[in-house]
C-alpha cells in the first residue's frame, strides 16, 4: 500500500530498528526482561530522564492503562480532555481495569487547562463521589498541539498542590520535545510528571512502549501490575533491543523531527491553497476543513480519516517515512 | 548467552520468521489488522482448522485470559489442573479480568481427568456458588505430557454434555500435534474444542499468539474484548506476517518436531546415566530428579529451573534451536 | 433530630411498614427469598407492572449497578445525564462493577433529550470505542422534574430503534407516577422500559429496593449477579414484608402524593417571598436561590444541602413525614 | 413455618432488636451514618475491642469482600480453607471484586493449620505468581469448630512474620467467644487479627454486619470502598440501633450461648441414639451421618440441609430461638 496520511501506525519500521532486531536474534536470553538488552535500554532511559524506573509493555493502551492502575485505587477518578486517547480510543479499558471514573471536558485544542481540572475538584473527602486522583494529559495532544514547558509545569504544580498525580500519555512525546526544542528531562522530569507513557510504535518501532515512572513509590509493585495486566513480553529482548536503537544517537528525535517537518510542510501547502487548517500544527498532525467531494476523491489515492463529519474536518498524520514527494503528489491531487 | 534448557521462551526467533518480518516492512498498511498480511494469515488458519475465527494477540497470557473472557460471565467458574499456566503463572490475570473463580485439582501429570472435572459439578443452579462454565486444559501440558485424541474427545464430550465449554491452552500445541502424529484439525476442531490459545512465541516466533474460536458464537464480540483487553496491536501486520511464515510449509511443525526430538534424546541420555525422569516425555520438556549439588554445578553452565525444591526435581525445556551438540555437552557435564 | 429538608433519606420509616416488620417476625422462614413474604410481594409487583421478574436488593446503588450489570458487557457504555445518581453519587460503582464507560451530558433540568443520546451514537461497530448499549434516565430526576409519558415513550422508542436498552433509576418513581397521575404500568411497562430500579427507602421504607426486569431475557442470570454483587439478603422476608405493605392499598402512592404536595406548598410559599425557584417542582424537591447569609441561618434550625455553591442554589426535599407545620415554621424563619 | 435446623439465617429477629428498631424510628436523622445511633454503636465496639475503626454494612458477603478489598491489591492472593464461606458460598464475589486469587486447602475440620498456609508461601517476589497477602480464617468455622486463642495467636504470628495480614470471618464470632469463654478483645484484638467481619444477622439481628478494622492503616479509605462496594446504607440508623441493642447487656453473647447450648444438647441426644457426629460441636452446628431414608422423613417436618450427599452427612444449625422442646420433638421423630 502507498504511504498515506491516515496514521503514523500505518507506517513501517525504521531500518535501523529492523537491524537491531536482527542483531538481537542470537543465542538464548533469559525471558521476561532479565537480559542484557533490557538492562542496556533501561540505562539509556536513565540517561534521558534522570533517575526513573522503566517498564516495557506491548502497546500504548497497555502503557496508559497500567500507568493509571499504578496511580489509583478503584474509588478514584481520572481527569482528562474529552479528546484523550484514554477516553475515546481505548474501548473503556481504563475504567474496566482501574475501576476508576473518567472525568472529561471539551477543550478547543486537546489541551487541558487548570480551570478544566479545577472544576472537577469538588466533593473531596465525600464518599459518594469518586475522588479525583490523577490528571492525564497527552503530549503532543491528539489534536497535534503541544503543551509548553511552562504549561506543563503549571499543571503539575496545580495537580500536586491538590494532592493529585500527573500522568502524561506520550504516544507522541518525541514530536512534542522536538517542537519545543527541549529535552524530555526538561519537559517531563523537571516539570514534575509522575508517570509517562513513552511511545515508540508510532515513531518507527515495530511494537513496544515504555512506562517511565518518575515518582518512584509508584513503581514498587508495577511488575505485578504488568504481569497481571497481560503486558509482560516473554521474549522481552526484542522490545528492549528496539528501544536501545531507538534512543541511540537520537534516532527517535530525528524521526519525530522529520514527521513534524512534513506536517508543517503539508500545512503550509494546503493553506496556500486557501484551505482552513483548524488546529495549530505543532507536531505531526494537520487538521483541515475540506469540501466533501474532495475528501472522497483524495481518499481513493491517499487513505486518511474524517475527524468530524459534521464539519468536514479531516486529519492528516505524517510519519517518520513521509517524503516531500508524498506531499507534493498529495497537493497536486488536492489542487484538482 | 549460551543456549540452555531453562525455557523455550529463552530461545531466539527462527531465521525464516526474521526474514518474513523484514519482507513485511515495506510501505504503509492500515493499522489494527485491516491489511493483506492479516487476511492471508487468517486464511491459513482456516485451512488448518476448518471454519474458525482467528484473533491475533500479543502473548500467551493475553490469549488465555481473553479466551476465557469470551467464554464466561463473571459469576461463573473455570475448572483446570493445579499446574495450569492460567492458575500458577499468570499472576491471577484470569480471575482479575474475567471475575471468575478458578477451581483446580492436583493431577499426577498435568492432565485433567473426567473425574477431576466431575467433582466440581455441584451446586449447579444455586446462586451461592460460582457456576462452572469452562474447562481449560493445556495441550501439551505444563508437565510435558500430551492428551491423546481420544482423551480430548472424551473430555469435550463430557464438558458439552454438562453444558460447559472447552478451552485449550495451546502454548505448545504444535508439540502435541507432532507427538500424536495428527493434524490440529483432528486434535482440536474435530474433538470439539470451543476456543484454542494457539502459541507461536515458544516455538520460534518473536511475539504473537492467536485465539482460534471454533465455536463461532463466541467470536461475535471478541474484537471489543481484545481491544479493551489491551491486546490489539496497532502494527498488526508484523504479527500476521510471522504467523504467515510460521504456518507456511509446516515450519511450525518442523520446529516442534525438532524440539520434541531433542527432549527425547535428552531423556534417553539422562536415563542411561541412571537419573530418574519423573514424567513421560511427550513434548519438549524433561522432568528429572537430580542430586542437589549436581543442580548447582550444572546451572553454572546451563541455566534451567528447579521445578520442585522439596524433591530436587528439575525441568529442562528443549527449543527449536537446541542442538544435539548442546545435549552432548550437557550430558558430559552431568557425567562429572 | 427535627425534621428538615435535607433528604428523604433522613426521614424515618412509615408506621405501617414498622408494623409489617413486626408481623413478619414470627417463626422460621427459609433464607434468601424462598419464603411466603417474598412470593406475595413478587405477586404484588406482577399486578402493578404486568409480567415482570423482580429481585429485591439492599439499596439504590445496588439496584442501579446490578441493573446495569445485567444489561451490559464490559466493553459497552451507558449514556446518562450529568446529574444522574449513577454518575455523581455512587462513587464510581457503575464503572467499577460493570466495567462500562459512562457517557454523560449536561442538561438544564436533569432530563435527557433524544439529542443528548444521539450525540453519543457514533463509532458503532468500531472496536476502539466503548459501544453505547444502555441509556439510563432517572424518573423523577435528581432535579425534581418528571419525564412525561410521551417523553418516556419517545426515548424508549429511540433507544430500541438504535439497538440499545433503557434503564430507569426509579429511586423516586412513586413521586413521578403521582405527578403524572398514571400507573407505573402506563409509565414504565407500556412505554418500553427494560429494567427499573424501584425505590422504597426514600419513600417510607427502612431498607430495600427492587430491580424490576420487564425485558425477561435480562433476568435469566440475575440471581447470580445479585449474589455475586453482595446484594442478596439472608433474612429476605424482612425486605419482602416491607414491600408487601408498601404496595398494599397504595401506601407508596399516598406517601409520594404527600411529599409532592408538601414540596408544592413549599415552592409556592417561597415564591410568594420573592425567592427564585430554579427548577419546576414536579416531585418532592425544590431548588431555589437564597442569599448566602440566609442559608447559614436557616441551616442552624433546618438542615439542608447547598446544591451549587457558585450560585447559592439550595435543595430542599420533602418526605412522607413532612408536615404543613414544618413548612410554616420554615417559612417563618425564612421571612426573618 | 416451624423452627427447624436448616440455618440460623432462617430464624427471626430477637424481640429486643425489634424494639430497638421501633425506638429508633422517631424524627429525622442525617443519612449515611452521621447520626447519634451510629456514634453510640461505634463507641460500644470500641469498648469491646479496644481501639478500632468500625464500618457497618448490609450483609456477611459484603463484610468479607470489602474487608479483603481493604487488605489487598488485585495481584495478590488470599489463603483460606476450602470450606470457607468466601470460597464456596459467595458466588465468586471475593475474586470478582478484589481481583485476587483464592488459594485453598482441604482441612478435616474447617480449621486452617500453619502448614496449610505455609505451602502457599512460594514464588514470593516473582511476578508470575499472585502474591499471597491475606490469610482468611472463619471463627467459629463453617464446620462448627473453634480455633483456640493459642491457635489464633499462632496463626496471626505466622501470618505477620511472613508479611501477610489476617482476616477473620466472624459471621458466628459470638459463638466462638462463648465457647472459649473469653472476650472478643482477647480472642481477636489481642491475638493480632487485622480485620474482622463481625456478624449480627445469624445471631438475632434483622440485617447488618460490621467490619472491625483493628489495623488502623487499613481503615483509611474504607468509607470509599464501602460506598463503591454498594454497602453503604442510607438509613444507617436502623443498622446502628440494632447493633446498639445487640451489644447492650451482652445480648449477643446470650444469644450465642443459647444456640451453642442447644447444639450441645442436640449432639448429646443424637449420640445417645448411636448416631455418628462427624465434627466436634463447639459452636451452634452439628454434623452427623444419618441413614438416607431417615433424612427424607425428618426433612418433612424439620427442614435442614444434606452437607455431603456421598456420605449421608447432614448439618443441623441451632439458633437463638431454638427451644429444648424443638430438640425433644426432633429426637422423638428421629427415634422412629
Amino acid at each position: 500500500m502507498n504511504r498515506g496520511f491516515a496514521s503514523d501506525n500505518n507506517a513501517g519500521v525504521h531500518p535501523r530498528i529492523m537491524k537491531a532486531l536482527a542483531d538481537a536474534n542470537s543465542g538464548h536470553c533469559i525471558a521476561y526482561g532479565d537480559d542484557p538488552y533490557t538492562d542496556a535500554a533501561k540505562e539509556q532511559f536513565g540517561k534521558l530522564f534522570g533517575e526513573c524506573e522503566v517498564f516495557f509493555v506491548f502497546n500504548g493502551t497497555g502503557a496508559n492503562v497500567l500507568s493509571l492502575q499504578a496511580m489509583t485505587q478503584p474509588y478514584q477518578a481520572v481527569i482528562c480532555a474529552d479528546t484523550a486517547h484514554i477516553h475515546v480510543d481505548e474501548c473503556g479499558a481504563p475504567e474496566r481495569f482501574t475501576g476508576c471514573k473518567l472525568l472529561f471536558n471539551p477543550t478547543p485544542d486537546g489541551k487541558l487547562r487548570i480551570s478544566d481540572i479545577a472544576r472537577h475538584l469538588h466533593g473531596i473527602g465525600v464518599e459518594h463521589h469518586a475522588q479525583p486522583h490523577v490528571v492525564s494529559i497527552t503530549q503532543a495532544t491528539e489534536m497535534g498541539t503541544v503543551y509548553t514547558v511552562d504549561e506543563m509545569r503549571e499543571i503539575a504544580g496545580f495537580v500536586h498542590s491538590n494532592g493529585l498525580l500527573l500522568h502524561v500519555d506520550g504516544a507522541r512525546v518525541a514530536n512534542a520535545a522536538v517542537h519545543l526544542g527541549v529535552s524530555v528531562k526538561e519537559m517531563i522530569t523537571d516539570t514534575g510528571v509522575d508517570v509517562l507513557s513513552f511511545g515508540g510504535t508510532k515513531n518507527g518501532m515495530m511494537y513496544g512502549e515504555a512506562v517511565v515512572v518518575l515518582n518512584y513509590a509508584l513503581a514498587d509493585n508495577f511488575k505485578y501490575i504488568r504481569k497481571q495486566g497481560m503486558q509482560l513480553a516473554s521474549k522481552m529482548r526484542y522490545i528492549s533491543a528496539q528501544f536501545g536503537e531507538y534512543l541511540k544517537d537520537d534516532l527517535w528525535m530525528e524521526n519525530a523531527r522529520h514527521s513534524n517537518r512534513m506536517a508543517q510542510l503539508l500545512c503550509n501547502e494546503v493553506q496556500t491553497l486557501g484551505i482552513t487548517v483548524t488546529q495549530k500544527v505543532e507536531a505531526n498532525e494537520v487538521f483541515a476543513i475540506l469540501p466533501p467531494q474532495a475528501i472522497e476523491e483524495l481518499q481513493r489515492e491517499f487513505f486518511f480519516y474524517v475527524w468530524d463529519e459534521s464539519r468536514n474536518e479531516v486529519r492528516w498524520v505524517c510519519s517518520w517515512d513521509t517524503t516531500e514527494d508524498d506531499i507534493e503528489r498529495f497537493i497536486s491531487l488536492l489542487k484538482k
